[in-house]
């Protein structure tokens, strides 16, 4: 006969059938609690259990909600295991075992599903138990009043799939005749009220139950039991655990596993107790013992929150609990114990642990260990301890720190406490990562203004324009009702680290009347708002910040793990040396797009904007030159700059990119001011603007379409960064320049271009008497059409630069700035599961990046090539980037540090796939 | 001893070295002299004579000038079996023989390389010649007058590389002096001129050339001889000819041949004469011979006009010539004989021939013969005799009219006669081809008035938008300043087989002040404007037209030809159950392309566009579904008579596709009109409108990206469709509706709509009590990520149709709307070969498709492929659609017939190819 599956795996006793390998099977409480209580190194105070499987979650999917045969069986003779090592017997009259019913999913899924505690309470065996608690009767029917409303609200009502009309569940009735009962005897705390009070209410609990859900409340241990599994196996497909699933990518398929374990109580008097507690401190990375305890009292009293718990030692205490007493001064041999525990669980998983233990009458006990959550300053604190420490590889290291707990060390951040205590105003895209509070304004004039006097202001916008910049500039944050993740407010602020928010679109702004109105409330000028630009929420009102942004050794300790780790080289997105000196700071090693346009944005660029539409509005071929020569110094300037700031690490500059006219003024002031300027007609200047308006930008005459129409901008960009690398090259400076041309789509652009380059390169190494100069030319792949002619392009092309934010435009034909109508239906209706311009489409983009890969280096075998696009500083398309063959990621300063850390964990994660396999 | 290499190829008295298969070594009329001399079947009088092949061109070019060493002896040789052949010595004093020296590459280049006649004139030769010549002193000199005129000009000037000023050129200056000779004689012919008068000015003449070129025109004929060769070689890399093969694409490797051949005289007197014929009618193709020739004259006199050429027979004869005696009445023995050679060599050759002859004192020589030039209806005629004469296959027939012929039948046309005598106003993009004169109006509404006092009018604007189309469909022409080959007005007149000229950007359209500036002219309303939409060229002025587009049985019975050939499909796009007929007539074989938005731009849509815009500006769901339910009625009427209309054709219906708020208003009155019908305000109404605006409409919010936020807008699109269909099935008619959905990215958007259609479905067959109805479902592939996704998307998708319009757009980045700014620099700069939106790219966007169509059929073996974008009516890229194995193309109606002649043309050519290798 074939030996029959087994379901179910005991543990206890210094004995478990299972082990913590055997997550799946087992979920993630009930392989931790067999590690515990059965691996030989740890052999802990686990009160005695089983776990059933998630394979039988599967089959009662399957099965209409039936179990296995072979389950019966095993349960009981794992009950029977139980009651042998503790004596007591499940549902005996005379000294009755309760347990506990418990979910425990691969992935921890807090308060998604459900629990049912001391099961196994009838009115045979409460006597019984009463005898052996030695006649605490106000112990035993606060069990049973607890166990009777869990059960009523968690078997008979939800598992049977009754969904009550709002108020009218099961559980909040029983809670308002609880209530009731208070208010009738005068008190306010459940303890307050009397064993006969809690005796009487089970009774009229058990007729209201009757009453209104038509069962009776069952009376017999094992009833009880089985309801509890099939409740905790019927949570698992509960609207909120579904929801859960959804949003953390859960399969549906992985199912839960349920955990019977005797239980113990904390609540046995002031010799018991119960707590939780952390191998580290988990809000700072502190290499301390840290937790919580309460005496007299049940896990969930600790999470409720109605008593303040206490510190468990000296370390754990704050301001809140200082006066309380800790469980080193009022166990000492309990919390000995404890610590000792602790201290072997984290070297035996060489992680920080999250532990939760009860003392039942002086003896401790385990009831759960696992991985503990921190924040990000506490993860990289940790991280790099641990590793200093050795219990960790570098390998390990890199992967303890998420991306997104790195980014909170990178920005100040709306204090998380403050957040949950306010309502969410509205919700836009999350364009600039951090937390701000400011007085909102309308107008760049008006943000400059205020900001001069002092004031903290948030600059809110229908949209932004290059025009607002200065503005932009001197706000603590942006909001705009349009626009996508790349739409200009977006891209500005992001390459600053500034908080920002766009396609917020329930907000109407209303600039003339300084108004936002959304959802009936108006905000005016001058109101505060506070901004978490990490999720994207927008709040009413000023709340508190908590600021980890400021220089931090230990995060750079940390990323230099990473460095070790990573292939993949980190680059960054910079326009100014300032930039640059910031981007060096923070660990780029080279500049992989210095926008030669954005000298005409940022503060300060007045005369260079000036002289830059001055060639814009230029009719000949001579006034345009003219315009240019007299706007080559300001180039020049900011390039010798920015390649002195860069120390000899590559730079890669980009000839002017974007479509003239966005330079061009759109209010009617500026327009005049421009005129005079100029000495030109209001008339001429607005045909000549108008004749540059485009019906779609984007694809319009932009790029190196401008510079093969006018040669001479191209020149004159070439002259700038050459004889700006020749003046430091002739100071005995190291310098690495690559010029690198935009929107190709033709080899025969880059051939065109090159010719102009390499004529000015020639004179320049005449003029200052040089024999070489190290220079690149490469081009950028943003065009559908270059991806898939990249093995011409690569001839005359010296490097591959992907702008990811154009490729996915156009190969999705989505306009970023206009995403706003569509792209949140797309994700709500699952047509996409992300938007593109966040995280890299690995299979449609994706592979026109693989097909340019591996056509640029057939034509060029050593071809580099990276991204310069936003998804440079993506965590998963910086992997993406690294296993495709790149040679390095481009991103803003603020992202280097995610970037690095990524390009480690790819490594690792790759490394582990392989071995896999 | 090796074989030396053959150089030099001997013709004449019934033999020949060469013959007609040799165009690539003898040039095509070396080969075609072969031919006529040696070929057994032909063996007609060509004055013997001899061709240095091509490749003494190139030997020439790749050893700096000189020639290979055997040539010297060959040719003494070969021009030793032309003096034997005729009893004449070159160079000799008794009976000098005479030769020309002419170029002949591989393919015609008409005028482009030089040519020297009467070699072998000097001292020593002349009195001979007199002799012979029976004393004709006056010929003999005016044929060393034109000797030394030609060398001095090809040989001494030119092949020297010298560059004169203007109107110093050595020919220039003699032709000034043969001027001043007859001015001075008072008489106005050369023929005036006695030989006395010739005989001076050739010792003028010789004076001159030593004064102005320091150099002695050589008076040794062999020296003549070698000068001549020379000067046709260098002349393959003069500026012109250069110029020419770029236009052309003809390489520079093939070289030219060089023919020297016994001189022949038609200027011997009344018994002398010379002509051009052609085998039949090149005007307009009636089977009949016709040509024309001069008494007593030479080649050059029949092309320079001076004198009238008199018609070889009464077929030749034109108001212009009628009352010239004819060849056949003049010397009826040389025209029997002629009448015999062109009947033998049109059947030898299987086509039309132009023959060039010449009758020396009686005597009948052939100097030439290659397939003749005819326009468009003469091709058509030609090919479809040919073919039921049985001279000629039907594959053959096929290949014998190009695209831009068979258009020539297909539009009235600009009287080319009368287009070269005016001035081009302005150059634009030839978005609708044809030709038209009318009265130039600046608004639509001018437009609808003018036509209605029974005008024609030229609308002129800056650009069109739907509001235009009325006036546009009044207009004989369309003329705008801005937008390119698909542009609104490029669209809507293509369809209408309008003429249309787009992107003119030369033109200065001022509608308030109704003027058109351009190049200092001023044009205002009311003047006249010619326009030829096949060129893209505007005239001032109102020029003649000729019209070859009236039914045509010719043309039908020709493209029943090709439908025998072809293997692709022909489709239509039409929005209309008229241009559903037209397109039938015409020969599609269903729709391809349905675009039920057109139904809101066409003329007495005024109530259906007004329901339109209410459904647009809808602020809830509700409102949206009653006007859409509204609208339904009209979106039924025109799709069940269009499917009624192809009757069993398929068509094929696509979604709406642009974005909203292209239909939305501009035009203050308009928008006050509609808030006023819409009981809304006139802010409310713009506020939306705004809200619609987009930065890049290309890519924004249309397609099917507004069937997945508004899924109501499908459902009522399909019920239109599919209600239609059942209603016609119910009758009993066969229906073939395929459904579209354009601008996809996503297999899930498929699958989205498809739930939407499928539920559709149901609810009519169980209205309409159907048990089925023959349905497809399928997609645009116009987005590059689409094409990538292929495989996925055949999944749900039916059929796939490719929109090349929008995938070049994405493909290349360019908007097709704004690419005036750039596109003609990348054309005359050689970055691109061909305005990708009138041509496919088959390298990028080809590539694209070839993915496509082999990752779809992959997922379905048997999915259905078109092509619905602008080239479905480009011949090149039909051929293209062909090769990669669509099914069918679909194009405008008009362009129909040429899709049908270039799906035929593809099978034949591919086919010999096959057999090439």
């Amino acid at each position: 006969m074939a030996k029959s599956k087994k379901f179910v795996y005991f543990f206890g006793g210094g004995k478990a059938d299972g082990n913590e390998s055997m997550k799946n099977l087992l979920g993630g409480k009930g392989a931790n609690l067999a590690e515990m209580a059965g691996h030989p190194k740890l052999r802990l105070p686990v009160p005695p259990g089983f776990t059933i499987t998630t394979e039988v979650c599967a089959h009662y999917y399957k099965n209409a909600k039936k179990y296995p045969k072979e389950l019966d069986g095993q349960l009981k003779a794992a009950l029977g295991r139980i009651e042998k090592l503790l004596g007591k017997n499940f549902g005996d009259s005379s000294d009755p075992l309760l347990v506990s019913v418990r979910s425990g999913a691969r992935k921890s899924m807090p308060g998604m599903m459900e629990t049912v505690l001391n099961v196994g309470l009838t009115a045979a065996t409460i006597p019984g138990l009463i005898r052996e608690t030695g006649g605490n009767e106000r112990f035993v029917y606060d069990a049973y009043r607890r166990l009777i409303m869990m059960y009523a609200d968690v078997v008979m009502e939800k598992a049977a799939g009754i969904e009550p009309a709002d108020d009218m569940g099961i559980r909040k009735q029983l809670d308002r005749m609880l209530g009731e009962r208070k208010k009738k005897k005068g008190v306010k705390l459940d303890t307050d009220l009397s064993a006969a009070d809690l005796k009487e209410l089970c009774e009229q609990f058990k007729k209201k139950i009757k009453e209104v859900l038509g069962k009776s409340f069952p009376d017999d241990a094992m009833e009880q039991l089985w309801g509890g599994i099939g409740a905790v196996f019927s949570s698992w497909q509960g609207k909120r655990a579904i929801a859960y699933r959804r949003i953390e990518n859960i399969p549906d398929i992985w199912g839960t596993a349920v955990n019977v374990q005797a239980m113990v109580f904390g609540n046995m008097g002031a010799d018991s107790a119960t707590g939780v507690a952390f191998t580290r401190n988990p809000g700072n990375g502190d290499a301390h013992f840290y937790g919580e305890y309460l005496i007299n009292a049940q896990g969930e009293d600790v999470v409720a929150g109605i008593r303040t718990p206490a510190p468990i030692n000296e370390n754990s205490a704050s301001e809140h609990n200082r006066q309380e007493a800790t469980l080193a001064d009022k166990m000492p041999a309990a919390y000995k114990q404890l610590f000792d525990i602790q201290k072997r669980l984290e070297k035996h998983y060489r992680d920080m642990q999250d532990i939760e233990f009860t003392i039942e009458k002086g003896r401790l006990f385990m009831l759960q260990c696992r991985v503990g959550k921190r924040n990000g300053p506490a993860a990289v604190k940790m991280a790099f301890d641990m590793y200093k420490e050795g219990l960790i590889t570098k390998e390990m290291a890199v992967t303890r720190v998420t991306p997104s707990q790195l980014d909170e060390l990178l920005h100040p951040i709306v204090d998380p406490a403050a957040e949950k205590t306010v309502k969410v105003l509205a919700k836009g895209l999350p364009a600039g990562p951090g937390g701000a509070t400011g007085q909102v304004v309308f107008t760049a004039a008006a943000a400059v203004e205020w900001a001069k006097e002092g004031k903290a202001v948030v600059l809110a916008r229908e949209e932004t324009n290059p025009e607002d910049v200065d503005g932009m500039s001197s706000s603590v944050a942006i909001l705009t009702a349009r626009g996508g993740m790349t739409s200009h407010a977006a891209l500005v602020a992001r390459g600053w680290g500034k908080c920002c928010i766009v396609g917020c679109s329930s907000l109407h702004i209303d600039a003339a009347a300084k108004t936002i109105t959304v959802g009936g409330e108006t905000i005016k000028e001058g109101d505060w708002l506070t901004l978490n630009g990490t999720k994207g929420y927008v709040y009413s009102g000023r709340l508190p910040m908590v600021d980890a942004s400021k220089e931090n050794q230990i995060l750079s300790d940390y990323l230099a793990i990473s460095d070790k780790v990573r292939k993949l080289g980190v680059r960054t997105n910079a326009d100014t040396p300032d930039d640059a000196a910031r981007a060096r700071s923070l660990g780029a090693e080279g500049i992989g797009l210095f926008r030669i346009e954005h000298m005409f944005y940022g503060k300060g660029s007045d005369e260079a904007l000036f002289l830059l539409r001055k060639m814009i509005v230029s009719k000949t071929l001579e006034e345009r030159k003219k315009a240019l020569d007299e706007l080559f110094p300001f180039m020049k300037k900011d390039i010798k700059g920015t390649l002195e700031a860069m120390a000899g690490h590559p730079v890669t500059i980009r000839l002017i990119d974007p479509p003239l006219h966005e330079f061009v003024p759109h209010q009617a002031e500026k327009i005049r001011e421009l005129s005079e300027a100029l000495g030109i007609s209001v008339e001429a200047l607005e045909k000549r603007a108008s004749s540059l308006r485009e019906s779609n930008p984007m694809m319009g005459h932009r790029g190196v379409r401008l510079g093969v129409t006018y040669p001479e901008i191209t020149e004159t960009q070439a002259r700038a960064i050459i004889e700006a690398a020749a003046e430091l090259a002739k100071d005995g400076k190291s310098v690495k320049p690559e010029i690198m041309i935009p929107v190709t789509c033709a080899v025969e652009e880059i051939e065109h271009q090159r010719e102009i380059i390499e004529r000015v390169y020639k004179d320049a190494l005449a003029k200052y008497g040089l024999k070489k100069l190290e220079l690149l030319v490469g081009t950028m792949i943003e065009i559908p059409r270059a991806a898939l002619m990249a093995e011409s392009i690569a001839g005359p092309a010296e490097f591959f630069s992907f702008g990811t934010n154009d490729l996915t435009q156009m190969s999705f034909g989505f306009s970023r700035d206009d995403i706003g109508a569509f792209m949140p239906a797309y994700i709500e209706k699952g047509i996409l599961k992300y938007d593109p311009f966040q995280t890299l489409d690995q299979t449609g983009v994706g592979e026109l990046i693989k097909i340019a890969i591996a056509r640029g280096r057939k034509a060029r075998k050593n071809l580099k090539i990276g991204i310069c696009g936003e998804h440079g500083g993506d965590p998963e398309s910086v992997k993406f980037c690294h296993r495709v063959g790149m040679n390095y990621v481009s991103c803003s300063p603020f992202r280097v540090p995610i970037a690095r850390l990524a390009a480690a964990q790819v490594v690792v994660e790759d490394a582990a796939k392989k071995k896999k396999k």
